[in-house]
This record gives C-alpha cells, structure tokens and sequence, in this order.
C-alpha cells in the first residue's frame, strides 16, 4: 500500500513538474520571438543603425592589424592597444561627433603628453622623496583645475571629453613616468598611435556611408514643423466635429505629433553641437548658420506649448453649440488650416533649403482669418447661448489667434535663415510640380465632410502659393 | 632734412604703436578678471562643484600610489595604468552616476575577459592563417552586435557605457592575446586593477562629502513645484495691476522662474537612472519609488506649459477694462494664489518627505474659486464692454481653470508618492511652526497693495493648513 501510494505520489509530482515546465519552452520562444521584432523594428526605424554597427565591426577589424602584422606591431607593440581603444571610443554615430570627441582627444593628448614630459622633468631634478611628492602634487593640481573646468557650460557643451582626455594622459605620462624613463618614447608612442586609430575613425566615417549631424538637425527642425503644421491642418475639423461626422475613421495620430516636440530642445542642442565640428559637405558649407535652426527649433516649441494647451480643449469632450459653432467654424477652421498649411511649406523650404516664399500666402490668408476672427468676436458671438459655453469656444479662438502669431514668427526666422544661409531661391512660374502640397492635400481631405468647406475654400489659394516641391516626407531622425 | 623726417616718421609709428598696444594689458586684466569673476560664480552656485574637484584630485593622487610603491608596482607593472584610467573616467558627480558606471565597467570588463579568452582560445586551435582571420571574425561580430544594442532605448538608458567597455575589453583580450601567450594574466591584471580603481572610486565618492542622485531628483522636482508656485502666488498680483499700482516696485524674477521648467524633463530622467543605482541612504530605501518623481515632473511640466500660454496675456500689454476687473479680480487672485500656495506646500511635502495634508485646504480653495468663477462666468460679465476684451479676459480665466486642474492633480500623485514611499504624517495640531509657510507669505505681501485683498482672504485657510515646516529655500540643483 505504502509502496503503492509513493509512486503515486510520485507520477503525482512528475505531472505538476510536466506542468510547470510544459509552457517553459513555450513562453522561451515567444520572449525570444519578442526580443527578435524589437531588433528588427529598430534596425527598420533607421537603416543607419545596421550600417553603423557594421562601421564599428569593420573599423576595429582593421585596427586589429596592428596586433596581425608582424611588421607594424615591431613598431608599436602594445601601444598598439591605444589605437583599438581610440577607435572603441570615438567611433559615433554622425561625422561631426565622431570629429569632435576625435579633435578633442588628439589635442588633448598632444597638450597633456607634452605637459607631461615637462612636468616629469621639473620632478625628476628634485629627485629622492620629492620626485613622487612634487609628482603627486602637480596631479592633484592638474586634475582638481581640469575637473573644475568641465563644469564651466561652454567648455562642458564642446570640450568635456578633451578634459576627460587631458587629465587622463596627463596622470599617465607623468606617473608612469616615474616608473618608465623611456617617457618621450612612451608619449610618442601614445600620440602616433591615438593618430592613427583617430584617423581610421574619421576615414570610415565619412567615407562609409556618412551620416552628418547637421543634416540631422535640419530634418529634425523641418519634422517639427511639419507635426505642428499637420495638427493645425487636422484642428479644426477635429474641434467642430458633430456627433454625426462620427463615422469618418481617419488616421488621428497627425493629433499625438505635436508631443515629441514638447521636449526636443536636448536633441537640437546636442545636434547643433555636433554639426558645429563638421567641415563643408553638399549644400552645406563650414560656418552654416547652425544657431538659427536653434532659434527656429525655440519658436516651433512656444506654438507647441499652446498647442498643449489648446489640446485640453479638444480632449474635454465638450461640443461648441450649433449657433456659435456657425459663426466661426468656417474662420477658425480657415486659420488654422492655413497655419498649418505655412509650417508644412516652411518645413518644405528648410528641408529643401528654398527660400519659404510659397509659405507667405498661407501666413496671410490665416492673418486675414485671425482679423476676420477678432471682428467676430468684438461683434460679439454669445446671443442667447450659456455664456460659459462662448468663453471656452471664445478660448480655443484666442488660443489659435496665439498660435497664428507664432506662425508668423517662425515665418520670419524661416526668412532670416534663407537670406543668411543663402538658400536658392524657387521660380513660382516655372514649375511643373507647382502646389503639389496643397493638391495632395485636398485630394486627402476631400474625402471626409467634416473639412470640405475648408477645402474649397483654401485650394485657391494653394493653387497660387506655388510650391515647387513633392510633398516628401521627412525622414525619421535618430540621436 | 631727410634724417629729420625719418626720425619723425619713427617717433609717429612708436606713438602709434603705443596707443595700440597700451590698452592691451587692461584689457587682458580685465578679461581675466571676467574669467575669474566667472569661476567664482560657478564655485559659489553649488560649491558641491569644487568639493567634487578636490575629490578626483585626492582619488587620482591616491591612485598613482601604484607606481611610486615598489611594492604594489611589482605586483601590477604597467597595468597600474588601468586602476589611473578607470579612476578618470568613472569618478562622476554623484554616488549613483559613480556606482552605474563602476559597475558597468567592473561587469562588462568581467564577461567580456571570459570570452574574450574563450574566444582567444578557440582561434588559437586553428592555427596558421587561421588564427588571425577567426579572430578577426569574432572581433566584427562582437562589435557589430553590440554597437547595434546601444541603439535599444533600455539599453542606452542603463548600459550604454557597459558595452563600449564590453567592446574594449573584448577586442584588447582577444586580439592582444595574439602577440602575448599569457593572455589569463593579461585579463587578471587588466580585471584586478580597474576592481581596485573602481573601489577607490565608490568608496572615496560615498565616504567624502557624497551627492546623492537622488535627492538632487527630489529637489529638482520640489524647485519646479515651488517655482510654479511663486508664478501662480504673484500672476493675479500682476495681471490684475492697474497703472496705479505702478509704483510697487517688487522683484519679477518669480515670472520668469517656470522658463527652466519646461525643458527640465531631461535632467530629471538623467537623475532618475542614476538614483537607481544608489544603495539606501539616509531617508531613502534601495527601492524608493523614483518613478514617481518622473509622473510629478511631467505633470509639473504640463502645468508649465499651460502657464507659458498664460504668460503671453501677463507681458501683451492689455488692461482688464474696470468692470470685468471688479468683477472677477478677487476670484481669479484667490484661484491663483491658492492654487500657487497648493503647490508650494507641495514642494515642501516632497522636500521633506511628508505627508501634502497641508496642501489639501488650498486644493480645496482654488477649486470652490473655480466654481465661483465658472458660476460667475455662466451668468455673463460683459456687460457694456467691447467683447474682445471680454474674451481676452475669458481666456486667461480659462487658462487659469486649467491650472487649476493640473494643480490637483499633481497634488493627486504627490499623495501617492507620500503613500507608496511611507513619507511621515505631520499632526497639524502639534507643530509650534504652524503655517509658518503662509504667514511668511502674508508678511511678504502686506506692502504691496494689489495683492491685499487675496492676503486677507487667504490668511484665515493659511492657519488651518497646518504647515510645520520652516518655508526654506529648495538648495539648488546641479546636473
């Protein structure tokens, strides 16, 4: 019996083990199945992802020559390590961080190795105890001063990693010094070789499928424009939506863009930095005007700022009453929509570096619509309606007003940047793509009744802006 | 004649050259003296900066002990150098940014030695040309895969330096091996030295004068509140000025304290991934939820942004016409101020990790203001007066009520974080400091005659918030 109820305690635990352990595999593959669309959606995101993890594979296999051949390690030995871990290090994304933290750890070495040597010397008269007291008092110096220096906000922005680098091969010239007498063959030594691999970097950075910052920072600057302008399109079909507008399903995430721009002055400002260090290339030449895409950038976030708070009132859920819904839904819509449709011609002409002229009917006609709007308004709207209904329609009319004058802004920065950059300028008469923005617009609105009003009344207009360009898209950005 | 003349000529030019070159020692004196004056003021805003300098010249002078000891410079040779470099580059500012890197150094240098050996192995089996070209192929492989990883966003957050030291590592182990067959050797020195520099690191960053990530987070969180508190406490104040008032010549700088909010998402997210690597100390536990720092920041931010369209209304110029002035003034001020006085002492909760009760009367004011408001709204307060400026003045109601929600619910997840961190509750019946925090208000405020009238009525809410904390100024924040 005793026997009997054992094994069956034990078939009884064999088949919980089976199980728990039964879905193990399971739940294995479907993880791993996880994990292998994350990298796929990541490498689909941004194709230079792939290419530039392929850049670093192929930069430290050629580096590793040094260890390979016979006749280039005689000559370095294991210095040769610096050269492998100078390519580890600066090898980045884009050409203009790579040459940055690249300039930054040559100059640096190069200061530092010859501070170094010098100090090395002054130690070494000294001799006996004082050689490593005088040692140890020059490192602390250097490095407590160098530390201190990378808090101050212009060197932290551009020379961090030189700092980083100067105390670095300062602490080790100096000291190692101490150890090695063969110290200039040593700093020597270090310097050629961080060359070497330096260059390695920058050869295959910017031969090898180059990515450059400051084109980065250009289409990241025309996409936010392009998100606020897309809302502003979208808005005022969205805000004087009836209930029986309701089945028109289209795409709302134009509605969830303006999000991303909120906080994306870190990624401009990082971008800027880089493209700073970048030498001429295509349309851009070595002092490009980076400062005003910033300046621009700034602007673009203020109108994302009241396009937060404009939100709130798309999201509460409220309806505008019929009667005040009638007397400004055609002005506000026409406002907004020319709003928007100037950004996206703006994004257009930062993109294709054209001066912005197509975007200037668009800022009037929604100039013209903000008058129209303010005289509206001082007629008075409320009739015989609540009261606190008119305010929050009143609200979302005051916030557009806002947001038309930032528009006009970023216009006139838009302006500033084509006149200092010398962007070509674009023959409105000439072209065979003329206004194709708006008709692809129109073509996509047509569709769905709530914006048709809107339509009508802005193709016109678009017809004479003149815009040259195919509507492109911008291409993802990645910091 | 001649002789006279050069002469002349000569005398001309050394005047000449005297006037240029005598303002150049003043100039230099006073560029320098800007330099230093700059010093001084980065050392004075958070001297927590030089005690961090001093700290890496202690750390480094200690660390080169490696070489000046015959003792511990037999036992390590040359790769002394690694315990230098790993002092340099993971001694950061604060114990968690220290402890992240330091182990992601220590971790990665581990794994990657193992496979770096393993690797070295197997290559060494083939043989030959073999050899070279196996190891070559490792090398891209690894590199590739890795750098591909640092573009996965967890990953970048919390391991990016881990795997530029997991390349390093691999590639100096592997490749390294080639020329030098004792390789274990190589890879237990390289590993024993950056262990030895990474303890002096944490140890010397916990031991002297540590900076807590975490608490710098907690404050930069609990300065934003306070300074979108002081917004909100001085707007009605300001908004509400008549010319009259002109002469109250108070400090404005509490207008502009909301700018720094609204791009601060960065430096909080930064801060948050260094806390979580700090162990527990003084008030906080290992898992302390620092998340929910994130979740006040953001909503923090929300209520910036509405602010930022707010604003617009305080510096256009405009006036409120008399009428709607009488009418709404009190209530508007009192919305604001409450909501502002909400928020400060919700500063003060985070600060001192106590329970928000104090802020609870306030919440409760600035929310039966609102209804007021809205009631007040509802029956109408045009009147006679041109309805764009009816509208204007509707608007910034509008935008206030806004505030005022996003006041509650900061308020909401500043209550969950007292609940979910065990923050302490305060017997408002006990506390000799009772509401110190509103009384000082109320004495900084009595001389300024437009913010009277929202003094007397606050005051009596203010006694029975039942604040026990000393209203102290949040220390500043360096990131």
């Amino acid at each position: 019996m005793e026997m009997e109820s054992a094994s069956h305690e034990k078939a009884g635990l064999l088949t919980r083990l089976w199980t728990c352990l039964k879905p193990l595999p399971g739940k294995l593959v479907s993880k791993v199945a996880g994990v292998a669309r994350k990298i796929k959606k990541l490498g689909q995101d941004d194709p230079r992802r792939v290419i530039h993890s392929l850049k670093v594979g192929l930069a430290l296999t050629l580096i590793s020559l040094f260890y390979y051949s016979r006749a280039l390690y005689k000559g370095f030995g294991d210095s040769a390590m610096w050269a492998v871990m100078t390519v580890v290090v600066v090898l980045e994304f884009s050409v203009g961080a790579t040459l940055g933290k690249g300039l930054n750890r040559g100059l640096a070495t190069l200061l530092a190795g010859a501070l170094g040597v010098g100090v090395h010397h002054l130690a070494s008269l000294s001799g006996g105890i004082g050689e490593p007291m005088l040692l140890g008092f020059f490192v602390f110096l250097q490095a407590a001063a160098s530390t201190f220096a990378r808090f101050c906000p212009g060197i932290k922005a551009r020379y961090d990693y030189g700092c980083l680098i100067f105390i670095l091969t300062f602490c080790l010239v100096s000291v190692a010094g101490y150890r090695d007498r063969e110290i200039l063959e040593l700093a020597h030594k270090r310097i050629s070789t961080i060359l070497i691999g330096g260059a390695t970097c920058v050869i295959i950075t910017i031969v090898v499928c180059p990515v450059w910052a400051g084109e980065d920072l250009q289409n990241l600057v025309a996409l936010n424009l392009e998100k606020i302008g897309n809302y502003l399109e979208g808005f005022g079909g969205e805000y004087f939506r009836t209930s029986e507008d309701e089945e028109c399903k289209d795409d709302k995430s134009f509605l969830q863009g303006y999000i991303s721009v909120l906080n994306s002055k870190g990624s401009e400002e990082s971008l800027e930095n880089f493209a700073r260090w970048e030498p001429g290339h295509g349309r851009f030449r070595f002092r490009h005007p980076w400062k005003q895409y910033l300046k621009i950038g700034n602007l673009t976030r203020q109108c994302a700022y009241r396009i937060e708070a404009l939100n709130g009132y798309l999201n509460s859920g409220f309806q505008a009453p019929t009667e005040i819904r009638s007397k400004i839904k055609d002005v506000c819509t026409m406002m907004s929509l020319e709003s928007g449709m100037a950004l996206n011609e703006l994004a257009l002409a930062v993109k294709k570096m054209t001066r912005p002229t197509s975007a200037d009917p668009h800022i009037e006609k929604s100039e013209t619509a903000a008058k129209t709007l303010k005289t509206l308004l001082k007629s008075g709207i409320s009739g015989d309606t609540d009261f606190l209904e008119v305010i929050k329609v009143a609200t979302v009319a005051s916030l557009l007003i806002d947001v038309t004058n930032c528009t006009q802004k970023i216009a006139e920065s838009v302006h500033e940047l084509a006149s200092i950059a010398h962007f070509k300028s674009v023959d409105p008469t000439v072209s065979p793509e003329k206004s194709q923005l708006s008709q692809v617009k129109l073509a996509a609105k047509v569709d769905c009744p709530q914006v048709s009003i809107t339509v009508r009344e802005s193709s016109p207009s678009s017809k004479e802006s003149g815009n040259s360009l195919a509507p492109t898209a911008v291409p993802r950005v990645v910091l």
